[in-house]
């Protein structure tokens, strides 16, 4: 990771802000061959799009994706694919003051204090319009994914909005598809939807936590010690706006557990090595095991709320802040195909990483 | 991140094995002219030795550090500082059966399905031995950063072991110094003295959390939006064998708090820019606030037990592990100092990178 | 370096092909706070663009550059800088055969073995048009520069045209600006003219050298071993199209000097250290000097030529080549302000990186 | 190339001083299962070091390489590979007066300039010692080499010493490796001999060229732009000491080429594509041919000689200095099987990168 650049050899760079002409991405590295259009693209932006419900921000963008170079006759060149969606809804007028004051909770006072200067417009570079950007570049990821490992897929949805946890025992991926809170617990979309809607309505906003996982995925991805799969999948997580909390498998959960419960036992299966447990969450040691890659994290509530905050502004004044303009009670929802996004990008990452160091073998068991 | 080196401008490469030699780091871009030797590092490497109670591996070892470059007559030249250790009480005899069978949770399986071959003597390379020298490279770190920021302090201590929690209540951080589970609360140490002897008696292990805290942390590191110091600070601890989960802040508990909550309100005090709280742990945007910097790792519990566990060997066979050998019934205890040395390292690498992007320039408020 | 990635902290990366919709780079790393626009970056481009005397390709770009992101108000912010450059002129039909056919000494063959496909299209990202992406890159590190060490002056010029060497005697660095040689020579300029027209119209091109000469630069940038200003600007310098060889102060040359010869004598002036000479070109053991920074680069002749050359065509048949389309005579002329450009953003970058692990802060000497 | 680590998969971190403890460096990324042990790699320090005749050093080092780590029961295991050679002569009084003075021509002056400190023993960083460290890393790629690429052969040599020039007509290569010069032309072997015994005995030192051509490389390693392979091979010939110059294929010649001239004609073999000259080196777009790979580099004369030379000191007052102590009058001479060792380390690190990238897929002909 450097600055605005992640990944290895799947390389993307993402520039842009949030009420400038356009963002996007550039991805490099992608491997040459890849059956690509902007329409193996669009699905995923559209799953990340605003203002599909009433649960997202207001702000009507079309998302639509341009393809501008690395890609020739339907299919990538192995060169540099440039990917720009246009900004078309800026109403920038709504943000006047905020171009002086420091909202609680957001990133506005420290890019103030670190540059000096800041793209104050709709949060600028800290807006989480940027994840678009991801999103794109993770539809590339997916392309190529399903060309090189074609039983690798990944799924994310939520499992914590607020105070309020799925009841697993319920769990359906399938119904994570049809509510608008990527919630796999059917019990719990109306609460959900409630519970945000008090939220909303009293000018506030939660936290919420999600879920990726990704079946199918090669074991002997990843590499100690400082390019660990964990590591990178943290790393990437984290980097998502808001989200302060990464976990793998267990995860903070593990603190609990003895090494008797902990061990993933094994034995020959028909098809080979099996597990019998899964707490590694898919991961030890760095690298993949063949199980299923469980990734979680959290995401703070949004810090614009109508709600007034104190704070100061560029002055040095006390203000209250109230945050006008348009958000999402819960950013948590919008963070689901942004964390799909980031999977994909970094196990392709490795898997080109260790096709590079290993050609690919596999140590043999039996 | 890449392979075996983390950092940006501060980079840390780190070699060897459990029972090879030696093992070691390559420090890089460390600052020129500050004063280091060996007493500077080596107190920081006594702070994580094996062996000091019956509560860690009783194996041996003086993890005595050597300066073989980059230091001249007592000051860093600016050129790479080798550090060497050497491993002197190897006793590989003890883990034959290991060289045939994959412990379950460990990355015997992982390392052999990726590489087809591995040094299973004492772990190899996932050994938590190599974290030493993270630790050696954490002690440059301290030693840079003493002479650039002065009043940054770090210190790390355990709040969970197994299912105990301490209470913040009783929160003492002279305490964490004095019992060797860098236990903070006076009154879980015997709790906890008891808790792992019976664990350690009935041939199993325990995880544990550890929380790292920068004090003094000037305002204004890190970098949106793939340099963020958060996500290199999750990448860190993912990094340190065992950790399945990362929090910055409130972590994984900000899901369930409201926007109103959350925010950080602030004003301004004798001394400028004042929070009144710090859900965020010190980082907004991916950059410092100025506000403790605060991170928790969740360390999962030893897989090496006496306790018998399912799982094949390299043939197929269907083996029951049972881990002989010098283990660490909580290794979490020894993860406090290894957390501090990768705090270290993370903000010092982004004072550099500050100062060279924007010459430490900093906005003002007021 | 990294595929389509240069810099270390002033990390720049280019897109785009030479007839796909548009061109462009991210440059990432920025510092904030610089004073930047269209116009300060348009005026390097104009010096690159094609089409404006017989002596270069006839393409007619505008060569437009827009600024997409990170700037904000008319300052940098520190955020990626994106800018983008549309392709207007492309007549793709002028390739058609180009599709099938290898160019002898030329990239189709390296791209087509590569990578399996490649956008045969005006040379597609082998094509010099990629070079207008670096060229504005440099408009940026140039306004950086100007902000940060204000003497610092980049001038290229062309040294060498085929067999036509010009007599440094003569060396007048304005004459450079007003020819469309960049020949500081004015002795030689109607020669050039003269020689390049008849090579023109006989269907053949020619190479040449470039020497790109940094004033102003101050002592400390580069830093062993691998990270030396002289190995970055090989790099940088042999990373242009059609670059067949770099050299630093005396270049091969160096080899037939005695020690006694190639020694830069020293001795203190009126503002400090000076130098009676400079073979070495500005750097010793990788370290700037002080003294000039001089670089040279050969260019190659431009491989599309009207004369028939023997190649084969993908399905093995044995054709001879005629490239129709409009290309440079002598790609060296153009490769000038490219020169200068790949000087500008290694300078930036290793001022950033010196002042990241240095603060800045030099020996002394008296 | 990052400070003292080169490399994208196949990463090479030195580390070490002329006269400190010992020098050696990290192998990180190499490909697991190889066959390597010290033998394997010794033969190629031998070929580099000291004292073997009148004509180097006579520094007397037994160049002993140390594998600690990376390596279990005689093959590489993926992880980090440390060599370490240890220094036995160093004689550190020899070069008391090099501690204040700086030598015209090294590096004395400009890491005192940019650290404020140096090691000026033997040099410290900048000494040619440090090369030992990149040939011992050579040796590990040459084995990598061996196991994936059978069929490739490095080859180096000097084609000049001052100025005198070998005669290519009498090429054999079989005679650079009978005489001390590294020299193919016979004929040339006493005349050498006789000149720089000439130069030894007046005080003086010379400048050399060298030539490393590597045959048996596949097509397609390299990639556009920043991470072509004639890039990556300038930056790291360039970072041998006292290079000033690179050239790939014609290098500076192809300046005086004209398009007809330089185009690389193709047809049909019966082994597939062949090519009817190899002015471009073997590299084509930044991406190997299939064709020889032909770099070649100008080093300069050591600065180190006993002929007095104008310069300063420390304190800024005016010296004489006469470098004593033990060079080499041609240092060119030792450069060669570093040279070699860089172009081994470049070729593997591409071949890795374009594994990972591609899956060593090729586009076909016919």
């Amino acid at each position: 990771m450097s600055l605005n650049t992640f990944g290895h050899l799947f390389r993307v760079t993402t520039w842009g802000e949030s009420h400038g002409p356009a963002i996007g991405c550039t991805v490099d590295g992608c491997p040459p061959g890849v059956v690509l259009d902007e329409g193996a693209i669009q699905p995923w932006l559209d799953r990340r799009r605003p203002g599909q419900s009433k649960f997202t921000t207001q702000r009507q963008e079309p998302d639509q994706v341009r393809i501008l170079s690395g890609v020739f006759e339907g299919v990538t060149t192995g060169t540099p694919i440039q990917l720009m969606i246009e900004n078309t809804d800026q109403r920038s007028k709504d943000y006047g003051e905020i171009a002086r004051q420091f909202r609680p909770g957001h990133a506005d006072v420290t890019y103030h204090l670190k540059y000096g200067v800041r793209d104050h417009r709709g949060g600028g570079r800290s807006s989480a319009r940027e994840t678009a950007s991801r999103v794109a570049a993770g539809g590339v990821a997916r392309a190529v994914l399903a060309a090189l490992v074609p039983g690798l897929k990944i799924t994310g949805y939520m499992v914590q909005m607020g105070t309020k946890t799925i009841d697993r025992a319920r769990f359906d991926s399938d119904e994570a598809e049809r509510n608008p809170f990527w919630c796999p617990d059917p019990a719990m979309v109306g609460e959900w939807a409630a519970y945000l809607d008090g939220l909303r309505l009293s000018h506030n906003s939660v936290g919420a936590v999600v879920e990726v996982v990704a079946t199918g995925v090669p074991p002997g991805l990843g590499a100690p010690l400082y390019g660990k799969l964990d590591s990178d999948l943290a790393a990437a997580m984290m980097s998502i706006n808001a989200v302060k909390g990464v976990e793998i498998g267990e995860g903070m959960a593990a603190a609990a557990l003895t090494g008797v419960e902990n061990a993933d036992e094994m034995e020959m299966g028909p098809d080979g090595l099996r597990y019998l447990s899964n707490h590694a969450g898919g991961i030890l040691g760095g690298i993949s095991t063949g199980q299923p890659v469980v990734c979680r994290f959290a995401v703070k509530p949004t810090s614009s709320i109508l709600t007034p905050r104190r704070s100061v502004d560029t002055l040095g004044h006390a203000v209250e802040v109230v945050t006008k303009g348009r958000h999402d009670p819960c950013v948590g929802i919008r963070a689901v195909p942004v964390g799909e996004a980031m999977m994909a990008c970094v196990l392709l990452d490795h898997i080109l990483l260790d096709r590079g160091q290993t050609g690919g073998i596999r140590g043999t068991i039996g």
